[in-house]
């Protein structure tokens, strides 16, 4: 008897819920890099409070006990439907009986790729590794030139373009870093240096929460000292500086969580997709005209029991994956399955220390209470004993010292490589041994 | 008065130590990087047993009680004797009274500058994740080949050119990654397929330690499926292999431990060198016509009382830095100044999971008991609760388990950035909210 072959593109909430509720199928999991990522957790990345391997795990390690699945770190270029086969970037194409998309999506500049290069998103671990190269060597060059020209800086100023949960989850962390980590160990920064300004385009932040959690979680910004622009789209975004509606503000550090796009890949399925390039599944997740071709995830359009479609929240990627795999598993006809139903758990954000709001059905709470619900569902859903641990002793150890752990610049970005003329040489301190 | 202003070039183990045990002057200590790097350990980061931020510490937070202390991060670029200043590479000069230079030592390839982009070294953070990054692709990619074309690949070899102790440790570590840790993640790679060579131009392993615990060492590797290779000098590296002797031995991961050089800076000291580019010091550190400049570390070419060089170990770099602080503190005249001397409290190396070899004075001891003397040395050097305490959960956790947890992968090397057409985000999975 041969098993049915199971494709899975992409290694996050969805494909790796997927993978690991599929029983009898052969499947193949494809993913562009060899690990899952906790991305709920990756603006503590981008804020150097939690270091990459953190929230990070290799797929591998959690499929050691699991023989029917086999890793691929590749990168999917496109699905031919007709042979039914993915083509790859490295590798001869693979067939499939049945395909489970679940590419994510990547931040998108509402038509203006141009500006990705001043104000970069967070979205990979090597963007929020980016983000936090630039934030610290922000700091490292307003320090150098205090100590060399004796006179403190221009202001230090922020620029966080969204107003969700990640602008929000990044303004107050930064202020945080900012203001208490930053500022004991580099003494050019005062408190009125340091500007951290959050734009929204919208008339409330958290727009998907209760408003009386919005104006909570503004309020609480607030205090920590960040400036909040509502009703402000961004116009134009240049290397020196954001344009708000008619105000210009200078900034080398813009950093967006404002808009987001499906995979392009998802264009090869020629299935229809709305405006954000997801595409529009049918009640079970396939797509029209072909019942063994799922999309999940934030990848996919699924209108959810109120008419609109299903936010892209990694519970909603983890119930679509467990209800693919429950289909597959049982084999079941397309024309006997029951369609999918999200039950939603609520949802948190969080602020900064002991701050944060959370909202699960009538059930509103935000301060202290919220926070610490934060921090048990964030260390209990980490994949893996050995990082709840790490994160867990982490946040004990920032809680209580304000001394964040993973702010490593390793070079800086002008000095080449591989050049030992003008490699002087001298951040290597002491070698261990002279016989090396 | 006007105090003392005392300029540190480098944040390695010498320029800390002299750093910290300061207490009137007013120093600048300039580094590359914003951290002081655990340099033994360094392997470990390369093999995936730690992270970065394990062994690494932000510079600023160490000084932090340091009013006294300022931090640079910049790339010191010549010094000027008869103007007393440093030049940087971004900065205006800074001028000094003493001069304390502890640039540490790149490694050197023999006059090969060329062998290096085959070969890398270890001696900075981006070397360690380099290396760490290409063996993981070698992995990956030995399972992608056999996932698609079905046939198991050819042997992976492993040379690692050098057998002082960093050579032995990254032996003993790749032996273990690769056949405990690897294994049963990558099903194509089965024990007679992974092939690590050690090569070592001299006639015994270890050659600062005494000859029978290098044996010992050689042993234990051997036992662990290390091939060795003594009396071999390598006479070229190529992209896809190295010949060593008159043999020819195919592979893409060579990595080199076999030669340092001191930092190029140090020439424009105008001084004299020896053959590996230290400058040879006075009994007080200092450079000949020139009490106020002083050379520790391995940058400093430092006659023992056997006549020969100090080895370039960490405790003497510290021992140094030390001996420099207090000449500065007490304001000790040249001539009145006590010789350095060096006090040897041994030497240690690791070769796997419960095998090192340990050299303190008379009593020599290898197996389990140095292993575990290695680990509390280790840990008790490690700078600041915080890292030795994740460093050790760290071992636990593999000792225990054999999943090493710093085995990331962001993007493939060939991946462009910032190219949204070829990008088709589908390593990001599931992102958490929708309206970011």
């Amino acid at each position: 008897m041969t098993r049915t072959q199971v494709v899975i593109i992409g290694g996050g909430f969805g494909g790796l819920t997927a993978a690991r509720s599929l029983r009898q199928a052969e499947v193949i999991l494809i993913d562009r890099t060899n690990h899952h990522l906790f991305q709920p957790l990756l603006y503590q990345v981008a804020t150097a409070a939690l270091s990459p391997s953190d929230i990070a795990w290799p797929l591998r390690t959690l499929f050691r006990s699991h023989p029917n699945v086999r890793v691929l770190m590749d990168d999917v270029v496109s699905i031919d439907r007709a042979a039914r086969m993915v083509h790859l970037r490295e590798n001869t194409p693979i067939t499939f009986d049945v395909l489970i998309a679940a590419p994510g999506s990547r931040h998108a500049y509402l038509g203006h790729d141009e500006w990705e290069s001043f104000a970069p998103g967070l979205k990979t671990m090597t963007d929020a590794i980016q983000v936090r190269e630039q934030m610290l060597l922000t700091f490292e060059n307003a320090e150098r030139r205090r100590l060399v020209t004796g006179v403190r800086d221009r202001p230090l100023t922020f620029v966080i373009v969204g107003g969700g949960p990640t602008g929000v989850e990044l303004a107050g962390a930064l202020a945080e870093i900012g203001r208490k980590a930053m500022g004991p160990d580099f003494p050019a920064l005062r408190l009125e240096n340091l500007s951290i300004l959050l734009v929204e385009a919208g008339s409330r932040l958290l727009p998907g929460f209760d408003a009386k959690l919005s104006a909570k979680a503004a309020g609480a910004l607030a205090r920590m000292g960040v400036k909040i622009k509502l009703n402000s789209p961004v116009s134009t975004i240049h290397a020196d500086g954001v344009m708000i509606g008619q105000e210009w503000v200078a900034s080398t550090n813009i950093i967006w969580a404002a808009g987001n796009r499906a995979a392009p890949l998802l264009s090869t399925l020629s299935a229809p997709q709305d405006s954000y390039g997801r595409v529009k599944v049918r009640p079970d997740l396939t797509i029209p005209d072909d019942s063994s071709i799922f999309v999940i995830g934030d990848a996919a359009h699924c209108v959810g029991n109120d008419g609109k479609p299903l936010p892209g929240l990694a519970p909603v990627a983890m119930q679509q994956g467990h209800y693919v795999a429950h289909l597959i598993n049982d084999d079941i006809d397309p024309d006997r399955r029951q369609p999918f139903a999200y039950t939603d758990r609520g949802m948190l954000a969080t602020i900064g220390r002991a701050q944060a709001v959370a909202q699960f059905g009538w059930l509103h709470v935000s301060g202290l209470f919220a926070w610490l619900l934060w921090c048990v569902v964030h260390i209990f859903f980490l994949i893996g004993f050995r990082n709840r641990f790490r994160v867990m002793s982490e946040w004990v150890w920032y809680y209580l010292t304000f001394k964040p752990g993973a702010r490593l610049l390793f070079e800086r970005p002008s000095s080449p490589r591989n050049s030992p003329s003008t490699d002087h040489g001298h951040e290597r301190g002491i070698k261990d041994r002279t016989q090396d």
